[in-house]
């Protein structure tokens, strides 16, 4: 897939989520609510857990299986908004205390804490409930029962004590003290990790694909590796880049003594492991016999993950 | 339904409730991170909400639907543990800044605010883990996916911003102002009614009642009136007992300047609404044709809230 294929489907992929968003996220919840969700989850961010979620219902086929691509689209904003309220929870003054995100005020500065801490629960509520809209009568399209209770069985499971939750409560533990790189490892592979790859594997499911297949199995390969690059890659430019260019505050985990691959295995290591990443994912693609085609904008958003500069 | 029977029927299902909890809220969740949410959820607390869910469960015929009552088993800890996070949060500093919450420290004051709100955020999360078992191969038992979904939906929709969150939002902003009787209630329906009329509504999906059938909008109407009077009672109990009997610090809201139902009618007012909310219950009951030993238990439920004095 050249670059100019690639950057007209992801245009039009985050055409849809931030559409979508921008109908789902409500601008009339009660007392300001809707004003502090909107403010942290619309008109911002990467987005590429969506572009995942996206990539890879369309490897998995989700066009050819029915609700396949609205299932897609509603678990794209759904992992969005659990990565948008994890965002304004760590960001709190008991958590990481950070003024700036994506080069705005945090959600607590603008809107005070209490609403901050609503907003995010809302936001996790509102996950759940995108992922599980009313059921048609049969052979009046939407989204299957069966399938919505999948992405709901992945997303809180990627989501709570065994995934994200687990891996903040590692990483507040850890300030600091000298993790080994064992556990630097398992806190990553939960706090952001988990969502990653639960990303990659709602997709799969978008198109059909059960937990016990093979294709399943190489494409959860697939999100794992990219979710440790991505952790690396992060790291890295936390080390290197400045504030203005990340859009949040540079050289926080160092500065807090915190622990990170760049501490632990210095800048050159840490980069010669994201690039073995990389090709351990794209390894993972071609396992899967989904066929180079399919699995291209996979591919490209590995690529995309490891080579990006911010 | 005599007392005798009530008691021996409820404290049946408390003891399968606590024994459920003790077995899906983790020991070993990592970093402290399980100590919190057990400490908050386990335990303690009246499970008005899962006794709701199991008494309507047993209304609509769950044990005759398949899947039917282990489903009921995981909504009743389900929306224990979105009623504990929801406690978790609200008592912060940066909310109601409470450190009793039933005759014990709240969780932010034994285990700290960071652990605290990420016990809450992963107790939300395990709410819908626990409503989404991986589904068995057909015939082999378990919770169908459909039911899971319809549980899902409904809970999601309780918690979120049109629902609990968004109760809070209001309550917030509330504090030292003078609130209408008209925004009060609209507040309770959200804050605490959405959550108590969900716990009924899913008692309804686990016996296979459908969201548009007469049975099903005569049981929410008696989950609203119970949702109703329970707010009521709560700010008569606030207003008339101890600490020590309630287990929290009693006539807060008052001390804050918060609009209550007593402030709003008085103390008979409220206690006349209270019983008229009562009458209102029961004829919902009669009007479902469910019959009168079916349900016997939602009736003395019913009862309990409005004569509690705890």
């Amino acid at each position: 897939m050249n670059s100019a294929a690639f950057l007209s489907w992801s245009s039009q992929a985050l055409g849809r989520v931030e559409a979508a968003l921008a109908n789902w996220v409500p601008a009339d919840a009660p007392a300001g609510l809707g004003e502090a969700m909107r403010y942290s989850v619309l008109d911002g961010g990467k987005r590429l857990r969506a572009l995942l979620v996206l990539a890879a219902a369309d490897a998995a086929g989700a066009k050819q299986h029915p609700g396949g691509e609205e299932a897609a689209l509603r678990a794209a904003c759904a992992v969005e908004l659990i990565h948008a309220y994890s965002l304004v929870h760590d960001d709190m003054p008991c958590m990481d205390n950070d003024i700036l995100r994506r080069g705005k005020p945090t959600v607590h500065v603008k809107f005070g804490e209490a609403q901050a801490m609503l907003a995010g629960d809302a936001m996790q509520a509102l996950a759940f409930d995108v992922l599980t809209p009313d059921e048609k009568p049969q052979g009046r399209g939407g989204v299957d029962g069966r399938l919505q209770a999948a992405l709901c069985r992945l997303l809180a499971r990627a989501s709570g004590q065994a995934g994200m939750a687990g891996g903040q409560a590692i990483d507040l533990a850890s300030v600091g003290s000298s993790l080994d790189e064992l556990t630097l490892r398992d806190m990553h592979h939960r706090k952001t990790g988990a969502l990653l790859r639960c990303s990659v594997q709602m997709g799969a499911a978008c198109g059909g694909l059960q937990p016990d297949s093979q294709v399943w199995s190489a494409l959860t390969d697939f999100g794992d590796a990219i979710g440790l690059a991505f952790q690396i890659v992060d790291d890295v430019l936390d080390a290197t880049q400045e504030s203005d260019k990340l859009g949040k505050t540079a050289g926080k985990d160092a500065d807090a003594n915190k622990p990170t691959y760049v501490s632990l295995l210095g800048l050159e290591g840490a980069r010669a492991e994201s690039a073995e990443l990389l090709d351990r994912a794209l390894q993972a693609l071609a396992r899967s016999h989904l066929g180079q085609d399919a699995t291209a904008k996979l591919a490209a958003l590995a690529q995309r993950i490891v080579h990006r500069d911010y």
